[in-house]
């Protein structure tokens, strides 16, 4: 069996806009077939973060402003965001595999990842999404449709959703078989789309799972060699941005809980990716977690840059 | 090998607004249960006509009202709306599976269908998407994006795109991967994401392929033993809503092709039907299609009702 290596791409790995997605991403392809290129079986998991903020925002404007389409649920809202990133990684992928003449197919799966109903996040949203409000109609909708909405800095009320832990990934078998079919496989975008287990199969919730937990339980269940996080920089710091800064090669364990404790690591941005590489190494035997920059990776994999993570 | 049952499925089986689709969705996946029962590998295309049109409306709305989302181009709203159904499909067929002990992974895969530039669909558009512009409005488009619109029927103008016909699959091999695995596949959704052949690889065009056809071309490269064809009436007729009305049991290639030349099918209804069961009949060597409703589907590859095609 090739060794596998799970990738978690970020919000600068895709863009803002259709056209700006499009060029960003063959960007990222060309990376991702340099990893395959290294010798390994390659899983892309992505975040959705400003797609799907972008997908919620135009069906809510659009419902206000013209009444001409409805409402659009949140999971639905996910679901969109992998089709329409998906087909643009997997287009730009495919393009990239022909010109170097790799011969894998590359291919998106929708993808749903079963949360906890239980889990404390539901008591308590934090994951602001869609237009701001003013506090008349935020109490209005808040009644109407059970939703939670929160001042945000001054600039008005706008809804939040919990950010529940990654359970399972319901369609991990299809994964399984398509890696060992030799495909490259893009899945759990935007972390899943958030489902809780009914009597019979799974019902959609309005959440968001982190895409970096939900690519290390991806790792986990694939038992991956490597988890990689790609983000904005090119290794993990301490004393980040402050005259001492200093710039991690690794960390073990031990070190990574104390430096999560200490708080090094900034809430919503460092810490889930070193909090979800410490998730994947306590669940794994042999495995190793990386976080690196896009532009960094295929000399990451190689041990020559980026912050490792082991045991 | 099992028997390979290429169904597609068309908007009565969907619906328009997110919480009517999940609804009809349910319907469908019992009736795609029971086929899967009959002992046929399945596998379900999907029309999007009302779904991207919806997509494509909210986004062109949000745009126009606010500014604060993006232009959505027509590929890429089509590929939202694989995920967005894609998703609803596969929960509802994954729960009714586990509800009768069916062992199936159930799975929608982005999907992108090849068409030629040079098909002469491209000359004459003739689909029309989103929403009405004053004929200012729409000369001021025109000129800026190159788009064509029409004059529809005294409510404004309308942006028309091209509909020409399916050349090839391209994720067609791991379509057979997944189905060889035992998974039920849901593929070509609303046609497929129309791309063209570049040097390297493919890119997105403003098209919409027909989905019967789109699923006729998928049944006639898996060679499929049946290519079903679900629509709101249990047989086809001709005088269709005539008082001679003669409902058909069924058809050969030679009356089939007969019946549409002597125009008993409707344009943009029955007749891209009967066109793509002729279509796959003369790409087979033993294939036989249907046409009949959802409702009698599982009837109908028994044998007992529905207009069966065949050579």
């Amino acid at each position: 069996m090739k060794k596998r290596l799970v990738i978690a791409l970020g919000g600068n790995a895709l863009g803002n806009t259709p056209k700006q997605q499009l060029e960003l991403v063959s960007k990222t392809a060309s990376t991702i077939a340099d990893l395959v290129e290294e010798g390994y079986d390659v899983i892309v998991g992505h975040g959705n973060g400003p797609q799907v903020g972008m997908v919620n925002l135009a069906f809510e404007n659009s419902n206000r402003k013209t009444g001409s389409t409805p409402e659009m649920p949140f999971p639905e809202c996910g679901a969109m965001t992998q089709g329409y990133i998906g087909y643009h990684l997997q287009q730009s992928i495919g393009r990239e595999f022909e010109r170097r003449g790799i011969e894998k197919p590359v291919v998106t799966l929708i993808t749903q990842v079963e949360v906890d109903p239980k889990d404390p996040a539901f008591e308590n949203p934090t994951k602001p999404i869609g237009s701001f409000y003013s506090r008349e109609e935020a109490e209005k909708i808040e009644k109407e449709n059970g939703y939670t909405f929160v001042e945000d800095a001054g600039r008005g009320y706008r809804r939040v959703v919990p950010s529940p832990k990654p359970v399972s990934i319901v369609e991990l078998k299809t994964v399984e078989q398509l890696i060992e079919a030799g495909s490259l496989v893009i899945t759990v975008g935007g972390g899943g789309i958030p489902v809780i287990r009914k009597e019979y199969g799974y019902e959609g919730v309005a959440a968001v799972i982190d895409k970096d937990r939900a690519s290390a339980k991806l790792a986990e269940d694939l038992k991956a060699d490597t988890l990689m996080i790609l983000t904005a920089v090119e290794k993990v710091s301490l004393n980040f941005n402050k005259p001492d800064q200093k710039d991690l090669d690794e960390m073990d364990l031990e070190e990574a809980k104390r430096y999560c404790k200490e708080g090094h690591f900034a809430k919503g941005s460092m810490l889930p990716k070193v909090e979800s590489c410490i998730e994947f190494l306590e669940a794994t035997e042999n495995g190793k977690a990386l976080i690196t920059s896009l532009e960094k990776a295929r000399e990451a994999l190689q041990g020559k840059t980026g912050t490792i993570l082991h045991k």
